[in-house]
């Protein structure tokens, strides 16, 4: 087990564990649950695979579940509204304990009912997909949908610690692996062109899910956001760049329907909107956005945005980002491998072209 | 105008302004909105009497605003999510600042907005009401109710001002100026013994709307509440003695439904209920009990339960909250008049006993 701490301020620093096994070590729990009440979420898929082993290690504590169904199309105010009355029937005091068991939609959601529940109560999160365990799990960013824009309502919300669990890796279906590597990618694209070079020589063995390498990309992603996020824990300057890739993604989400393309997916083709447009502006050579996009069509990801989506419908989307300050949409640019940047002065026309050519019919599944 | 400054922790203080005339401040308004986007959220009893006002105020901004229905019934999750569909559907971006005009509800509903919009945009409070003005406006307690608790769903988000505007009172019906002598009579009783003795000697011009006794009032209150923030802002303390009476009152409310009794009418009962509670404990002294219950009888406030809530339906309600810790309800008692204290270890019955002895069948309104 690997332990990497993510230092926010206020006292409200935590761990992140990272092992084979992990579900099963009810002390990493214990020390990390204070009250009696425990309020397990995960989702109907997730649930039959890990819950006894979890309910196990939870022996001791008065533990209730609460079994979601599955997808981003369930990350809602309604779904979330029906944890909260979940946990008003039995009813759960202000010292109990959410455990989010699941991939990223169970971990936003989860995250988001510890967040309001009675003004705040601890949450752990149990990430078991690849996208949760690199990414989503950590640095305490919660939120559900909203049809007109994704994660519009939420909170930041840090947990007690992330049980990450690669064991939970084995059960994952081929697509959620592959989405995952999206916001891996992303990792050694914005600050660690070390990370994006071991990628191009390693993506195989993560498809082929040897279990050395996963750890190791597990581990050398949550270092690298852990880092961001002692930095710029509330997305006030740096943080901003783990967007990479979002704004774009996020509109492909939204525009087609929550869940019809997977988050690691849209992002995924996102960032080759990005690496384009960066090359449009100036910062990035045509060899550096053929390496991104080389990499990301290795790793079975989409390169391309969805053929149901034209670019003015694209435009509005991206619109409603939050990275929106006055009308104008800050977005995440590339000035190398490794480097990302925060441009806002652009030709909007740079962003229409990108949008316009970079096209396909091929759908990612 | 009168200036009380909130001293919450890290650089998040800000002042509360009391006074005649202050919804034509428009200085005092463009010195606490940093973007160019408003959405003002009121109800369809305030935003005919004051709305146009403080559009005036507001000249400059590009302004927006939502009008809900009026009162308790509509502090709900579906409520919250109409108000976030307006912000998007304009689309407010991130530096967006909330303006809540109205009462408790809509300041509670619409900080809850705030607290969650794109996690986190600012908001000035602009109370209307009494019990707005002397208590709810202040300290950053924002929620939405849930239909098996009262306040269940919310987050501590503090504005970025609080413009309290006295004139607004001469609208105020008679029975919400009532209601909000509830929560006056609360900080008497909690921590300030003279205002308490004062109160006893000028409740009958407070109920003539004497403007210098109500702005003398407002004042007081706002820095008893403003100290009691400032040492704990997230409730894990001294805080709590701030719910004096509102475990019964929420279990009122939640009981008959919200909106039957206002929430000031049903905090009034309920702090005759803590007080005789506190002389079953042996805290309280009989001469004190009555001191209690005349001062909130010559209010015009209610010093009985309602008929329709029996004694177990009550204790079960009262389960819930969020004074909870562990199974056990912490009651705020009293130990004497302006001395409030946290009791846990008690006998159930004498709680049974106070429910089961407090009784009325008339009700307010």
């Amino acid at each position: 087990m690997n332990v990497i701490d993510v230092a926010v301020g206020g006292g409200r620093g935590y761990p992140i564990y990272v092992g084979a096994g992990l579900l099963r070590r009810d002390d990493l729990f214990k020390s990390h649950i204070a009250g009696s009440q425990v309020m397990v979420v995960s989702n109907e898929t997730v649930a039959p695979l890990y819950l006894d082993t979890l309910l196990t290690s939870l022996e001791g504590f008065e533990v209730h579940t609460k079994i979601l169904p599955d997808g981003e199309a369930y990350k809602t105010l309604d779904v979330a509204e029906s944890v909260f009355s979940a946990l008003l029937q039995v009813p759960c005091d202000r010292r109990t304990t959410i455990v989010a068991l699941g991939g990223g939609v169970i971990g936003d959601l989860a995250g988001f009912v510890a967040a309001c529940y009675q003004r705040g109560v601890p949450y752990i999160q149990v990430p078991t997909t690849l996208l949760a365990q690199v990414d989503s799990s950590v640095g305490g960013k919660t939120a559900v949908n909203h049809p007109l824009g994704k994660n519009m309502i939420g909170a930041f919300h840090q947990p007690q610690c992330v049980i990450a669990d690669t064991d939970s890796l084995d059960s994952l279906p081929e697509r959620e692996l592959v989405a995952g590597l999206g916001e891996v990618v992303k990792y050694g694209l914005i600050c660690d062109a070390g990370f994006f070079a071991w990628l191009e020589a390693n993506v195989d063995k993560l498809l082929a899910r040897d279990p050395h390498a996963l750890r190791y990309t597990i581990e050398r992603c949550c270092r690298n956001k852990a880092a961001v996020v002692a930095q710029d824990e509330r997305e006030t300057g740096v943080r901003a760049l783990l967007n990479l890739g979002h704004t774009f993604g996020h509109a492909i989400e939204t525009g087609l329907g929550y869940g019809v393309w997977l988050h690691g997916e849209a992002v995924a083709a996102g960032m080759v909107l990005a690496a384009e447009l960066s090359r449009r502006l100036g910062l990035l050579s045509e060899i550096d956005v053929a390496r991104v996009e080389q990499l990301i069509r290795r790793a079975g990801l989409p390169v391309h945005l969805p053929d149901a989506l034209d670019a003015t419908q694209l435009m509005r989307l991206m619109s409603v980002d939050k990275k929106v300050v006055g009308r104008r949409v800050r977005l995440v640019c590339l000035k190398g491998i490794g480097e990302a940047t925060l441009v806002t002065d652009y030709p909007p026309e740079a962003v229409l072209e990108t949008l316009a050519t970079r096209r396909t019919t091929v759908q990612p599944a």
